[in-house]
């Protein structure tokens, strides 16, 4: 391979020349022709020589030039709810996140992913080859629908579809259920990619203020009163972006509101594992009757293996499926499935949440301290999750904060990106894991400095 | 483990009953206490009991009883476009496919996967547990960039999207360039689940014939200069019903008659790497201007680690990052990039490739013999691929025969699932790699027969 890559780049050999045939250059190498054949395969599958059936193998054109897109901030883009997504996910590696949804990759339960991902090249031929049944992995639907009857939410394992994440099931649901111009309740502020999302649906969306126990429930009547609105997208466990949970007494009024209204209401579960103790949920309150649940593992397993589900009535699921397979020819990853449900099943889940749960007290508390001592303040303290939502001192502005930091390579998640009445611009969400380089704190001052100016 | 089923089985133990003690459990089986916490997260993982935190170990409420709705062919299903995919992909082991579209699971590269999947396991953390740059595997890319260089096609490795299968990429070119009520023109017969995708988007629908060299050319600038369509959708290499191949002449007229009018072309490759050689590629003609590539690895390397991929105008490709983020929260997995990248580029994919091309030759020949012992003929010999397009005796109605053959645990694909202006009512399209059981000829008899009467 070296002496083929060295006449290639001496241009010895250029575009289109014809490589020596294998006999001839296993003899000039004093090696067998299955290695030339070898290396040659190689060479071929890296692009760098191309194989004509029946007539050797031949230079290839040079590959374009790498370009620059890929690396670093781009620091013209408008902050709008994908901001925050777009930045965090193409950081470089020297970039620090405290604006990102996710927990560093040192956090995660690699060791059982690993032990996973060695089962599943054990695994039969149909499972690393075959696209699946539609609704996936039927024992990992059996493993949710118990953990599900465990809350006292029966569903059947036919009522649950597993997807290729918690993005892709609300997605789903949207397809199914909204049309252009339909009208959806959103929290605000709300996970920024709810605004993303429904904006793709051309969905109307309006804000009801979230309060310490849930949305605030006499503004919650007025607009389903007012907009006759679809669906109902929010949070349960740990709100994002303010770490806030639902009250019974909230969560109980929320799903008389939505039946007198025929709302439809989506409860995304995502932060559910982080929680320390359960707190009410509308799934289970309501039996699955006009609460669609969704989740998924990429927050506490993997984001790179990636399984989400829903569970909803038989009938919506029925029709989740054919959209499922129209568009996207299937679901989850039967690989993925594999491998989620051995790091879910092999017993040390629940011991790895434990750890990283009491990580993130200390985190939440050390944070907060720190962001204290430059004025800013979280809202509440949460009871789990990574999120801190905080006010900036003097209202200052979290847009021009997150530009200025964004130059001294650190992502930040100003308020607005979360709230569609664009009413939280002295606010910023923090994630406690992402900030233990005390380095982050040098440069929040510099730019809350900046931002003074 | 054992110990502790056996007391709920037996009742002993009932839903809500703390189970013993670690301490005292591991004193009465004579075991170490480890081992007892070890088997209760186990059954807590499998979702038989439950710990509450700093109270111990509860029995969980039963497990919703398993229904029968995963299993077996449902008969009373519409023939839609739908239908096939349904039908094939809930099929069970005992069902035999020559309706499916891919290969059967022992024709795959099953041992390159494995040897991928086994090193995906010492891959760093972050491949493992992060959700990835927004366009996806940077090394993927180039490797594609080189590929489509090879064919004189220049795109940098940014104007490639990695997405999760090659039906998501047309999802995503649908969402960023048509909207509901827009035409969008297919071939007549075409892929049915490009109807299927089309009809959730709200988009409308005209077929033009397809010939033995390509769309019919007269009837194309006629559908194009009338319905002024956003979109025409095709499949080249080897079109998926037909097996046929785009002419070099039917090529350059089609991207005049499209540039004459401003259709965008998504062409879908994924067929591509089963012909023989190289037949002419809109995308190459174009260079990317008015035509995306999107293809995948479904179809060659795995249907269950799925990569798709989209080459487009850079500014497209921004906007269909943006799409994905918000639909999806990013594109493929990372780990799964990583598996189909050292799948490609271990050296063993080219061979592979030549050893499945011999076999569908032969396979190919033999079925279509077969077939024509049942007066079933193929509208033409394809020069690659799985597919034969075949025309039923005496106008037997292909519908009828796949209701037929379902009864008796056969899959077809009827013609009129892949007809646009539903005139294939006596075409069915066979998947000869399917067809190795010589009882799937056995069945196609009598339902032929039943269809007679």
């Amino acid at each position: 391979m070296e002496a083929i890559r060295g006449r290639i780049a001496s241009r010895a050999l250029t575009t289109g020349d014809r490589l020596p045939s294998i006999r001839s250059f296993a003899a000039t190498m004093g090696v067998s022709p299955s290695t030339v054949v070898e290396a040659y395969d190689r060479l071929a599958a890296e692009g760098m020589i191309r194989a004509r059936r029946g007539s050797g193998f031949y230079v290839a054109s040079a590959a374009p030039p790498p370009t620059l897109a890929e690396i670093g901030p781009k620091l013209d883009r408008a902050i709008d709810p994908l901001w925050v997504s777009r930045q965090s996910l193409d950081a470089d590696a020297i970039v620090a996140k405290p604006g990102c949804g996710w927990l560093p990759a040192d956090w995660m339960p690699n060791s059982a992913i690993r032990r996973a991902v060695r089962k599943l090249a054990r695994a039969n031929d149909g499972v690393l080859s075959d696209y699946g049944a539609t609704r996936g992995h039927l024992t990992l639907r059996r493993l949710l629908a118990r953990q599900f009857a465990g809350e006292g939410l029966e569903a059947s394992p036919d009522q649950i579809l597993l997807t290729g994440s918690g993005t892709q099931s609300i997605d789903l649901i949207c397809r199914l259920l909204i049309r252009p111009g339909d009208t959806v309740v959103v929290d605000d502020p709300c996970y920024f990619n709810f605004q993303a999302l429904l904006r793709a649906h051309q969905a109307t969306m309006v804000g009801v203020p979230y309060t310490l126990t849930g949305p605030d429930m006499d503004r919650f009547g007025e607009v389903v009163a007012t907009y006759r609105p679809r669906l109902y997208i929010t949070n349960s466990a740990l709100h994002n972006p303010t770490g806030a949970t639902l009250s019974p007494q909230v969560a109980h009024r929320l799903l008389n509101v939505a039946a007198a209204h025929d709302v439809t209401i989506v409860e995304d579960e995502i932060f559910a594992d982080f929680e320390p103790e359960p707190s009410p949920r509308l799934a289970a309150l309501d039996g699955l009757s006009r609460v669609i649940r969704i989740g998924s593992y990429s927050k506490t397993l993997s984001a790179s293996i990636r399984c989400g589900y829903i569970a909803a009535r038989a009938g919506w699921i029925e029709a989740l499926i054919d959209l499922q397979v129209a568009t996207n020819f299937g679901g989850v990853s039967p690989a993925a499935a594999e491998v989620v449900f051995a790091a879910l099943s092999d017993g040390s889940y629940r011991k790895h949440l434990e750890a990283v749960r009491r990580r993130l007290a200390r985190a939440r508390r050390d944070t907060a301290a720190r962001l204290e001592n430059l004025h800013i303040s979280p809202w509440l303290m949460p009871r789990g999750g990574f999120y801190l939502w905080c006010s900036l001192p003097d209202g200052r502005d979290a847009a021009t904060i997150a530009r200025a930091a964004l130059t001294e390579d650190l992502v930040l998640a100003p308020g607005d990106v979360f709230s569609v009445s664009q009413t939280a611009s002295s606010f910023m969400r923090f994630n406690v894991s992402q900030m233990s380089d005390l380095r982050v704190f040098d440069v929040l001052e510099r730019a809350l400095a900046a931002a003074k100016e």
